[in-house]
């Protein structure tokens, strides 16, 4: 049980570009909310729906670096990887990103920490693909429960730290 | 001077996507187009157009490995960079793009190595950007100078080797 306060994550799929826009406030800076990107401790305590266990493989989140991480769910494993394109301490991470069970689809993905003041941190997190049925496949997965939840854990983190 | 025979290259925007399409046919057999790809010494052989010089800073050609290369003109020095997100022997390079003078603009590319048969080969090189306007600069930028000078020192290469 907590109190934290959870605000809202609007998914917008671009009308132009297949590409889906994700945009999250936190009420931590910039600092905290890219430091939870980036220590795999951290990540592992809140990246993905709550009925999920995340095992880390690795994440070596710098410019030319890769990770890779396994979602279990009822003895069932998914993993999924990419490589770190750029790393930008407190502002930018530019990274890939493959389910290896459909290993030809990649995304390019930018996420963007936005300072808000008062302490607060607006998210961006874009996620391009090469076609607009990858990107609406991605968008029916059910993705926003993963995004919802793994936020909810990532508030809570940022609360108690 | 060499005889070989030059192909030509295809480039193609595509309609409804911000992608850029890149098609050449090479008279070799695709283990020798890739290797010429993975390999430092050899990239630096072809790459670009040219009368520029290519100077390989780093060029880690596996799955989660990472490049960066400088082009040399007139004492100028124009620097680019990526990650290797996925390297599939003799099939396929997964990559991404950035030029250093424009940290922002980021391309996701995909190399695929296709067998044609009577050992020859065809490159299909797609490079997808986040909006049309971009994709258009690049297409806009005089860079089919450096893809067919390249792939012509490329031919010469591969029939020398």
């Amino acid at each position: 049980m907590t109190s934290t306060t959870h605000r809202e994550t609007q998914i917008v799929a671009d009308p132009d570009v297949p590409l889906v826009r994700i945009i999250r406030e936190f009420d931590a800076p910039p600092e905290k909310v890219y430091r939870a990107h980036v220590d795999p401790e951290l990540v592992a305590r809140w990246m993905g729906p709550k009925d999920l266990q995340v095992r880390i493989e690795s994440w070596d989140c710098r410019t030319g670096g890769s990770w890779r991480f396994v979602n279990i769910a009822g003895g069932e494993e998914y993993a999924f990887r990419g490589c770190f394109h750029e790393v930008r301490p407190n502002e930018l991470i530019v990274q890939t990103f493959t389910w290896e069970g459909m290993p030809d689809g990649v995304a390019l993905e930018k996420l963007s920490f936005e300072v808000l003041g008062n302490g607060r941190t607006r998210l961006t997190t874009t996620s391009l693909v090469d076609s607009f049925e990858g990107r609406d496949g991605f968008l029916a997965s059910g993705m926003e429960v993963g995004v919802n939840e793994g936020y909810e854990k990532l508030d809570d983190l940022l609360a108690r730290s």
